[in-house]
């Protein structure tokens, strides 16, 4: 796992440098912070979406902020929140007076400084911000409590509440119409994911666990959160099929339900076997009774360098369709 | 390097189930062998245009069917050229009566298939097929020899050639006119790349190479073929230097010129360091007047789960900047 970069202190900066110099027709940044990225399409009357969180999960979460999707995303340290004060920035920057909507994971130190954000945006800015906190990974689903707090981490099933949120603000939907269906989308997804091998925060220098030569971790977070079990590698198809037995069941999704399923590599695991995965999945699903209505294959929330995958079912019914399937692009994410 | 896989000897076919059945709207396959890929919206009239290559590197060379781009692709083993027949077969089914062109890299096995294919679509089927081999990497540039064989390996820049001749077939030009974009794209790219790490060939099961811990190789193929320089990790702005002092003399590309850059990752290495190799590369072509018109950065030609990445370059003038523009959609190329 070496690396190709310069200072490690440097890793975010540069990489966004070299992001505004890639895409400067879709991205750019305000308040002089290049860790604050906005559109470079601002749509005036339309609700703006801001994400935010740390870095090293390109492309997540930035590489969604473009047109039909994100309007602005505050970029953290690596696996490090960003600060309230640039998700204000953010705020300010894309609002037009129909309010902004945040859609970030479900990790405490994001959770602290959106709030703290959306307080001061309304308080200082006169800006009504609302939150959608995306928490979809089966494998973190903890007990009920008595306030049902929802325990489990938002991983790559974000995507799919970006893409449902982004497609219903495009249309010009209001605030409280934006935020009910990416709470839709939210509520409906389900993700599980496997690692193989562990990745280097630049700034640390070395591997953030250790995992042995023959072994997977089911249920991994894509920070290296310990998952539900970790066994011997097994072949790609029972992998799968233990992956789906946990997410099939958690909503449940049921024979005649219809979805759009997300295989996402989390790093150094080659595309040729992210299909393999699908066609698994693919043959599983068509047992169960479930209806693919579409298939996303790639990475689109990654650990850096972390080999593994997780694949994301979203249950789909007419609204949500059509959002999903409205037209977007983004420098990680075209869709026609 | 665990694989996510079931059985070895089914890794390219199982892979190709997944991705038909992830890309039913873009593609399909001829002659019952999932291993002739061809796209699913054949075009009348149109010239055809095919390549073909060993599996291991994804996207390249079968994700590029679609709209606008290629029409057929036959797939190999890892690492090996698919056969004549399959070839001619892919050949079959995607001429309509306009010919069809080759493109393909510049590698033994594929340039004796392609060539058998050529002759037997001539000679059975009454079929025009032209080539064009695109080399580029410019860590292979042999001695200029009597006769003028360009020794260099194709690798990352086939992407330019693909994009600007399949914009041309898609315009509905001529086999001949097709060629001739498809020969000034190839003349005019030149790629360098490093490697950071071995890949491991599924059947074979070990590493095709060693490299120490701390070292990288400065110009290695996508094979692995031995490199320009093997020596200690460098700082990525190093690092990017040196590959491209060595592609900017090779052409030359001069100042005034217009390129096109491609920062393409082999594998395991993170977007976020593509994204700081391509901050460099725009300074560095700017020191030297060089015009970039578009980049693009991601895995667009990998080596299995290689660490590493290249840099390509093309010289643009106005008819390849209108070809390199033009809309297409493909498993893995969409660009509107």
């Amino acid at each position: 796992m070496k690396k190709i970069i310069n200072k490690p202190e440097n890793y975010v900066n540069e990489m966004l440098e070299g992001l505004y110099i890639a895409h400067p027709d879709l991205i750019t940044y305000t308040a002089d912070d290049v860790r604050c990225l906005v559109t470079a399409n601002k749509k005036e009357g339309k609700v703006g979406i801001a994400t935010g969180g740390g870095s090293g999960h390109l492309p997540l979460f930035l590489g969604y902020v473009g047109l039909g999707m994100l309007d602005g995303c505050s970029v953290g340290d690596v696996f490090q929140s960003p600060s309230a004060e640039q998700m204000l920035a953010v705020t300010k920057e894309i609002d037009s007076g129909s309010g902004v909507l945040y859609i970030y994971g479900n990790y405490n130190g994001d959770i602290f400084n959106f709030d703290m954000a959306a307080e001061m945006a309304d308080f200082e800015e006169g800006i009504r911000v609302e939150s959608v906190v995306a928490g979809e990974d089966v494998a973190s689903a903890g007990p009920a409590s008595p306030n049902e707090k929802n325990t489990r981490r938002g991983v790559a099933g974000i995507i799919f509440v970006y893409k449902c949120a982004g497609a219903a603000a495009d249309a010009m939907l209001d605030l409280d119409e934006v935020k009910r269906i990416a709470q839709k989308a939210a509520e409906n997804v389900r993700t599980m994911g496997v690692a193989l091998s562990p990745c280097i925060v630049p700034r640390v220098g070395k591997p953030g666990f250790e995992i042995g030569e023959d072994e997977m971790e089911i249920g991994m977070g894509i920070h290296g959160e310990t998952g539900i079990r970790r066994g011997k590698l097994e072949p790609a198809d029972q992998i799968v099929t233990e992956m789906l037995d946990k997410i099939v069941a958690d909503i449940p999704y049921v024979s005649g339900d219809e979805v759009a399923v997300l295989v996402n590599g989390l790093g150094s695991t080659p595309l040729d076997e992210q299909y393999i995965v699908t066609r698994k999945i693919d043959q599983y699903l068509k047992e169960k009774g479930i209806k693919v209505h579409r298939y996303y294959v790639g990475e689109y929330a990654t650990a850096i360098e972390m080999a593994g995958f997780s694949i994301s079912l979203l249950k789909l019914d007419d609204e949500l369709k059509k959002y999903l399937e409205a037209p977007a692009r983004t420098p990680f994410f075209t869709q026609v």
